[in-house]
């Protein structure tokens, strides 16, 4: 590509270089941004350094936070003793919209993924075995995606739990509500079927 | 979408202003600035307010530059005589990629568009005119998208150009070099017919 302005071609490097973003949706990008009153720039040019320079990470559970310690973690109304396992903040977003989950979170940052360079010291996993360790958890529940990288990184983890007396827990597998059996695949229907609950249970409300 | 952070929030929402991004799409994006280097946090906010406040508009074709006459209207090689009329800056940047342009261009900076509220006083039309007026041109060559708003700027444009004595051309339609006739869609096909061109013409390099 090329471009008639320095400036141009320097935002639009910058731009693309975000994943999914190619050179020319960059440059569709820019040209909005030229299209708008000049403050939308600079919003979210201040926003993008003001969140990487302000943000922290939670002490306790890993979570992004505007403080060191997260409003889940210092909320004493939840269950410390019931740590969630999670890839990241996307994952505690998700749960904490259900409304069913009143324990705390522990956030790893990713998943064990030798492909990606991405090893179980790149993650947030000695201090929850460290926590777990202390005695001060009754249940640990894994939950990641169930791909090869999750299934690893739970099992990782799981090895060096297991000897602690806690419950864990993995969180259910299945068809999910409304969706058609005819078009479930397999493995998740057969997984439903061998793990069936009691009919009671189903509606149960916690 | 419930954020744990403020400064996250911030930044999802402002990234998300822009077209064809989501707020899913906007968390993903700035938590891939958060596991990058801060500098690449910096260095894309710094590259975004410098084009936004430095970018000029040349004074002559309304093209994106970084001084006030553009290199191609500066340039004393190229026809000036010529005018190629585009839409915006992605378009000289395709023709200019060809390699067989050698006129100068006028940036209209969009098309006619009364849905989305786009006026031929929105755009850079007027000096369009004037310029031809002026006696300095002697062809007009319309290279606008073949669309109802394309064609409604184009037809407006002609329509006060016209009375001037100069050549008023528009850019071949046709089957694209290297597609299949039967995929073709049958206006195209239609219109390639019809406006034949001389066998020997077809390798004609200029």
């Amino acid at each position: 590509m090329e471009f008639s302005s320095k400036v141009l071609e320097k935002a639009v490097n910058e731009i693309s270089q975000l994943p999914g973003i190619g050179k020319r949706t960059a440059l569709r990008l820019v040209l909005h941004l030229l299209k708008q009153p000049k403050e939308q720039t600079v919003f979210l040019s201040q926003a993008l350094l003001t969140m990487r320079e302000e943000i922290k990470f939670c002490l306790n559970c890993h979570n992004l936070s505007d403080v060191t310690i997260c409003e889940i973690c210092s909320n004493k109304n939840r269950d410390h003793k019931i740590i969630c396992v999670v890839e990241d903040v996307r994952d505690v977003m998700a749960i904490e919209n259900t409304g069913q989950y009143r324990g705390v979170y522990h956030v790893l940052g990713g998943k064990i993924s030798p492909i990606d360079g991405v090893g179980p010291n790149q993650l947030n996993i000695n201090s929850l075995v460290k926590k777990v360790k202390s005695g001060a958890v009754s249940e640990v529940i894994f939950a990641l995606s169930s791909t090869m990288e999750g299934d690893t990184t739970n099992f990782y983890i799981y090895k060096q739990i297991q000897e602690s007396s806690i419950i864990t827990s993995t969180i259910a597998r299945g068809i999910a509500v409304g969706d058609e059996l005819e078009y479930a695949d397999e493995v998740t229907l057969g997984r439903s079927i061998l793990q069936r609950i009691p009919f009671e249970n189903a509606f149960k409300n916690y």
